[in-house]
């Protein structure tokens, strides 16, 4: 594949050990640490070191891969029961994480099926690159998809960090915006910064500036203005969960965007791997929205900026219905109205 | 006027002094500060310890009483003269404060026509409570007609800071609220934290809580989802200027309030004196925005929250079509579209 500019990894194999960017130093900080052992991967993800559902089930599965080439167990019983316990271990870094279990399953089922140590530990370092692979062609597909609905010149608008730092590479919404950068097609992104925990400050406008794009920090309350005198061609978001009939879970002010998006009359588009369909959910009302923490609302990086004992209300997702969407750019190719009928066709 | 809950005030005044409360020390400490010569007024409105137009004009004019009751000359002309010196200071302390100028100029005007050192001290005295006290009746008056339109149970959305604290007493979109609770009419209101700087957090979270207000914060980019997942009946917000056809210039994310409004089908109501209104302004369209620092967007609290040398657009203020406004709340009655005529009606 061509060299494309600094486009951050996550996380990387390098045949003895991997190699995280610790995502908990940003902005401030470009810092990349060196994992040896499925410890150092499970404590990596434990701490936030390295985020993103993608992100997390690639690094577990190469924290996987290691326990097997650490391994001095000769005997195959022995081997594999070793490496099982690190699998175990990994998958309770974060309890909830989908992508985590989905990564180590295959990877236990790569050990399951082995006959020898030395077929294992192969078999198991090639299954942990084919997922970081496999999730590297999803991102640049759905980039590919995206950029055709975009003009050169356009200016962009996108909330939160579905980017290369929380996949194998490009990320989702984001993915548009690098490919676009490697093709030397002008775009100009307006990020809004996302409260309350600042993942467009800290993390995509760094992306984005590392891989050389022009991007534009906002807070979220000025996206309306921004979008207005700006002239803002288009809004791009990534997804947490979709619904049969499109409805979309992503992260909290998504569904004020979108609104937005219908107002001005511009397409409002979300960007997610196929993976992220849950066709058991007919549409969206169903979705539970996780309420966080009060004092991510009430304190920045620690300093209190809200009266003590003020009521807070903390939603970390929206919901946003389907009829606000203007297409779902997947790795299947974009869909469009009438989603339930073509998000069936597509996925299943 | 009856006992009221603790509604706090801006600026007291207390025959050989004024009580400010310092608004910088806001949420973390309430603290009042006593005043006692022009030059300590100064300071406070140089530093922001007083913020708000209406707050900052009723305070100068106190500035101008205390020059006035501290002069020692006897004879008429240079007891003027050391006044009107003290006027000019004042005026100088915020130069683009429009009501500042305003109560100043009040102020002088008491002053040139005064015959006695003592009859000037006396009616200077008088004029600054005066001016005091028209703001309160005027906020009171917009309290009365907002609540008008509020029934006993709602909740009601404001972003910013309309309140008691920006004016003699009451405030402007939050008035309805102080004055809901005086009457004990339950009202809960959701306050966005309002980005970049952080009002709705700071001030109006505190200040309802000062008087027992059911106050709920998120941040700016929960408004949509809270809209529908509460239940929000209303928007209420304040207003920097309106033009003739009631196009309104307002703190920036108000235009996004507006739209999210119409979308869910609530009323967005905009509460102002009828000081506000620019009828030389024929629309919204010629309201210049201010842009400020890049700092405010990449750092809270001087912590840096986004990459060094981000690109960011930082407006103050956006501009909302009058088509989106359900009604304009002022002293002078509530004005309801066609707004040309009627606010030309109303206000002239």
């Amino acid at each position: 594949m061509q060299k494309i500019l600094n486009i951050p990894y996550s996380v990387q194999w390098n045949d003895t050990h991997i190699t995280i960017l610790n995502q908990q130093a940003l902005p401030h900080h470009t810092e990349f640490i060196d994992l040896h052992t499925p410890g150092d991967v499970f404590q990596a993800i434990v701490s936030l070191q390295v985020r993103g559902a993608p992100a997390i089930g690639i690094t577990a599965a190469f924290g996987a891969a290691l326990s097997a080439i650490n391994a001095k167990e000769e005997e195959l019983a022995a081997f594999k029961k070793k490496v099982e316990e690190d699998i175990q271990h990994l998958a309770s870094s974060r309890p909830t994480a989908v992508n985590l279990f989905w990564a180590l399953r295959r990877m236990g089922s790569v050990l399951a099926k082995a006959k020898t140590v030395n077929g294992a530990k192969t078999a198991l370092v090639h299954e942990a690159i084919s997922i970081f692979t496999e999730d590297e062609a999803v991102g640049r597909t759905i980039g590919e998809h995206a950029l055709s609905l975009f003009n050169t010149g356009d200016s962009i608008m996108t909330i939160c960090n579905a980017g290369s730092i929380a996949t194998a590479r490009y990320g989702t919404a984001l993915a548009p915006f690098h490919l676009a950068r490697e093709k030397e097609i002008s775009l100009k992104v307006y990020a809004c910064e996302t409260r309350p925990v600042l993942q467009g400050a800290r993390l995509t406008a760094w992306e984005l500036m590392q891989s050389g794009v022009d991007v534009t920090l906002i807070t979220d309350n000025m996206a309306a203005h921004t979008i207005h005198a700006k002239g803002v061609q288009a809004i791009i978001v990534g997804a947490d969960r979709i619904a049969a009939n499109g409805d979309t879970a992503n992260k909290i002010g998504t569904l004020g965007l979108a609104i937005l998006a219908n107002h001005f009359g511009i397409p409002f588009y979300v960007a997610a791997p196929s993976s992220t369909f849950d066709l058991s959910l007919p549409d969206g009302t169903t979705i539970p929205i996780e309420e966080r923490n009060p004092e991510e609302i009430t304190h920045i990086q620690n300093i209190r900026v809200a009266p003590k004992d003020v009521a807070v209300f903390n939603p970390a997702f929206d919901v946003t219905s389907a009829e606000l969407i203007t297409a779902i750019i997947t790795d299947k190719g974009i869909i469009s109205p009438d989603y339930k009928e073509n998000i069936a066709a597509a996925i299943r």
